[in-house]
């Protein structure tokens, strides 16, 4: 359980995929009124294709959190993380949530750490902005492609921001981060984002609080990126050049999202067929074999759509760091994006094949 | 080399991807005939990403098959399969084909192993359509999701067809075959799919012609699928009940494509949120999660969006199956489609990870 002192103005983005799970069904109703006292957050069971009874369960997880903190239950937004099409143990977690509210601490890392599925570690970070403090705090390492909205993101704030400017700012920072996202091209059905600005701190200035909202979003995505299940890597691919922004970020999603790409990561092969077989599957979007370019960790691996004689030993050797850039330059306009992904591991299959798992 | 005794009609679709491979450029020039004697392909090398050079030794390839049988280079399709930005040897490449006429044999498995890259096992298959016979080549485990045609699969026949008829007919059997299949997602810059006819057994029923080539397309297609890199199960996934063909088609291959579903497969785990989250992933799809059923080789699982209390020891059993078949029906209309996968395993890693491959 997340809880803010005094109630708090908030925003929250939540997955675009159309079977959504029970708390989101519930949240879009929550969200409606713009203010949040705590978020409320279980994990092994995500209360999705659960019916109405999975709707009634969230409400009553509502209440309960809104009982121990002295709130309302509309001021409480709802999540439920790991398996699919199971009823969640509702006796359990209201008998769990009363007397919470006295275990309460300010570690992030603890709520970080209670809302873990497959994560192998807990995802907590801040950064100020004039007087005041932003926290973020998610989890999530499979099933992951947000669309909107990320597994379970939650930022805290105790800067004075209506819930407009919130909402506005959220999804700056989502476009360019969670949702610039992908594990495993599988969209989740529990992708929650939401943001809570209790103003105890006063206002500060906004386009600041922007910047570094949407720096601490993108940080954090590349932590559940490299936090991938079963990953050893984090990927960034950068693309250039590109004729519009909706084709830059259809590429760079394209390659982190290739499984041969992810592989010749994995097994630190410059392999730089797979990157423009990558970059050419994009149907739709404008690319011209013989303008385009591409580095690896740096080093120019194609040029105008011809593979260089580049020093594959050092290239092979760069693809061993735990972070892998990937650049292209598609050369034919100026627009550019990046996405954050992984490397495709025996990891990924060990925890999904024989883990029943979300 | 595959050589008709006389020219034949022909026809051919090819790979969308934006970065086409040297003898796709060609290959598109010399289907403007519609005529062919012979193709000739080699694999280990695919001739991508060379630049201009690359299609002058398409060129020159395709000129000494030509010589060899006594025809013209443009009655040659070229194909090449294998590692991408290497250039073709092309010298070694004219001293093999120069004497090859006297090797030929009426097995299609031989020259349906000299074009294998990483799969298991030669694949060719024979029809009869009245006095006329039909026989598939094909080859392809990785880096296979094509759109148009297929890595190389190469159709011959005796039956007389003119050569719009036979791109009508192609197309169609395409479309329901090699366009649905999905080994790792990842498009080809090298897909060919090519038919001849040269007409020796005379003219046939056209109706019935064109459903055994889509008959042995679709079982050309699960053949490939079963043997995609690493595979252990063949995934076939329909989808009815679909407000559109476009609609069935992307639900289909969400299901096969999903690396989640894919691994369930894999471990024989009937977690099914991840058909739903697969299908609830299609954000442009005509979807009501209450209208949605699922059945895992034909234990219903899901109704009306919900999980079914099922046997699980039995669709666990079931899962083992070397066929796996994944039924969804949308309920919101009267269209359906099948797509082709296989599971995700750790022979997929291996192969792409270790493996200096195409």
């Amino acid at each position: 359980m997340f809880v803010s002192e005094v109630e708090a103005d908030a925003a929250a983005l939540f997955t675009r995929n159309q079977f959504p799970g029970a708390p989101i069904i519930l949240g879009r109703e929550t969200m409606q009124g713009g203010r949040l006292r705590a978020i409320v957050a279980n994990s092994k069971v995500s209360n999705v294709a659960t019916g109405q009874r999975g709707v009634d369960d969230a409400r009553r997880m509502a209440a309960a959190a809104a009982a121990e903190v002295g709130t309302s239950a509309d001021r409480v937004l709802v999540s439920s993380t790991g398996v699919i099409g199971v009823k969640l143990p509702i006796d359990l977690i209201e008998r769990g949530i009363h007397g919470m509210s006295s275990e309460l601490t300010i570690d992030p890392l603890v709520g970080a750490e209670g809302i873990m599925t497959t994560d192998t570690h807990p995802k907590a970070i801040s950064a100020s902005v004039g007087d005041a403090t932003i926290t973020w705090v998610a989890k999530g390492s499979g099933m992951i492609e947000p669309n909107m909205a990320t597994m379970l993101a939650y930022i805290f704030t105790d800067a004075a921001i209506d819930p407009s400017s919130l909402d506005r700012m959220l999804r700056a920072a989502v476009h360019v981060s969670f949702n610039m996202l992908s594990v495993d091209t599988d969209t989740s059905t529990s992708d929650t984002c939401a943001v809570m600005a209790n103003g105890l701190a006063g206002t500060i200035d906004r386009g600041t609080f922007a910047d570094v909202l949407a720096a601490g979003c993108i940080r954090m995505t590349e932590m559940l990126a490299r936090d991938g299940e079963g990953a050893k890597h984090l990927i960034r691919a950068t693309v250039q050049g590109a004729a519009s922004e909706d084709d830059a970020r259809m590429v760079a999603k394209s390659l982190v999202n290739s499984p041969l790409v992810k592989t010749m990561v994995h097994g630190a092969d410059p392999n730089v067929g797979r990157l423009l077989m990558a970059v050419g599957k994009c149907f739709d979007a404008a690319i011209r074999a013989d303008a385009t370019d591409a580095w690896i960790n740096g080093h120019a691996v194609v040029r105008r759509g011809q593979r260089l004689d580049f020093d594959e030993d050092a290239v092979r050797a760069s693809l061993r760091d735990e972070v892998v850039t990937l650049e292209v330059s598609l050369g034919v306009g100026t627009e550019g994006a990046t996405a954050y992904g992984c490397d495709l591991t025996q990891g990924y299959i060990d925890e999904n094949a024989a883990y029943y798992s979300s």
